[in-house]
């Protein structure tokens, strides 16, 4: 059996020095290896570990690391991973950046820019929308950019930064690999259960997940980790621990590879 | 002999997960301290050190940790670290972030925005400037705002952030302590050596420093780090590693100590 799983968060470069990352760990994503390892026994031949350098990784020996930055690297990785090996199992637990670097500004330059716009445009808006829509077109067209292959000076007054949502990596492993069963999560902030419930099922509906963990960041500190593992028939079981959720999702995982 | 040192970076949030960071790891205020340990002897009491969480920290019977997260907290503790105790040298190597978020948008909700502002406004523009003005007012007033904090969702066109600078912690220390000996940091990237230089020794003179360590992100690799100490008659001294960074600058400290 070989299973592939993606653990702690990716990394964005605003600059050679700055970047965006996010709160990932990768402590579950450590967990969850061992517990293939503990509840597969001799099952387990290979475990394909994706994460970032700085992320913890587990001591296996049946552990192949695949070291990544940011989200385009993920992405040529897992489709790599998944065109050569033929894997049982994907738990994507990577909380891959949503958003990266499009293009870095500063308020003065971007002023100028559509001031300049508006002048050489020589119809009179009619309506706020249309006014509206032209000044989207320039804020996405602005071209008084700061070169961010260098380091930004420290010294920049309002600083914008414009981000692009980046591939939804989940989405494209059932396609390059349609027989894995595959471990989506989703990590909400703040929001009641049932709706983390739904926008979970959600998500295990549009990516055709086998199940989907839904947490909320404040429901997770130290020792505790309170989540839930929906099904496709929308049922769910809800964990209290980091260590309960990495058991649970190997558990089902080797039930269904079992049943095959 | 007490010490202060500041080590590694400081991070800023742009909504619970995700925050703005920088490349800095810390080891070279790790050697710094090391460095102090060996060659002050018996003369160091205490090495106070100043970091954020996930830093190295170097394990010294005489180090007191003090733990912080961001610009502003990392302000409050040098201010009460230099208030209550007399301190002989800061070693100011932290890689303090230069910006922190000032608020998150989307480009179609700025767009909206301004054009409404536009719309409002009676008077026509008679120059492009005045014009360039009215809007970037407009940018900075922009109330069509993300509550950044709840964590952002991972569906959002075109987000914006506006970044505002960071206080300059080293311009305050000398303030605080006019006695201490004054060790900054500059880091560019890229850029030619003798206009690090001279970027170094603006630094020292305008924050009224013994020393700056001026270095350039490029000459920074696993196995060495080219480095120019600058004292404040524009010499100085070229390292080529973190170690013998770390121990030219305990040297120079502590050759001024003894010559006080």
């Amino acid at each position: 059996m070989n299973v592939l799983i993606t653990a702690g968060g990716t990394t964005e470069n605003i600059d050679p020095v700055r970047k965006i990352k996010n709160t990932a760990t990768g402590r579950l994503g450590n967990l969850i290896a061992e517990e293939f390892v503990k509840q597969g026994k001799n099952q387990i031949s290979n475990i394909f570990y994706v994460c970032e350098k700085g992320t913890i990784i587990p001591n296996l020996p049946c552990l192949k690391v695949n070291l990544v930055s940011g989200v385009n690297e993920t992405k040529c990785t897992l489709t790599k991973l998944l065109t050569d090996n033929k894997i049982d199992a994907v738990i994507h637990s990577m909380a891959v950046s949503d958003y990266t670097v499009d293009s870095v500004t500063t308020v003065d330059d971007l002023a100028e820019f559509i001031s300049q716009k508006l002048f050489s445009h020589k119809e009179d808006f009619q309506t706020e929308r249309s006014l509206t829509e032209f000044i989207t077109g320039c804020i996405k067209e602005n071209n008084r950019l700061l070169d961010n292959d260098k380091k930004i000076s420290s010294n920049v007054n309002n600083l914008m930064l414009l981000l692009k949502q980046t591939p939804k990596l989940l989405s494209m492993i059932k396609k390059l690999q349609p027989s894995v069963i595959l471990v989506g999560f989703k990590l909400l902030s703040g929001v009641k259960k049932q709706y983390l419930i739904d926008v979970g099922y959600e998500l295990l509906q549009k990516n055709d997940c086998d199940f989907v963990l839904a947490n909320d960041s404040l429901n997770i500190s130290n020792d505790h980790h309170i989540a839930y593992l929906i099904s496709p028939d929308k049922s769910y079981i809800q964990f209290q621990t980091k260590e309960k959720i990495a058991h649970g999702i190997v558990q089902k995982i080797l039930n269904m590879v079992d049943k095959r």
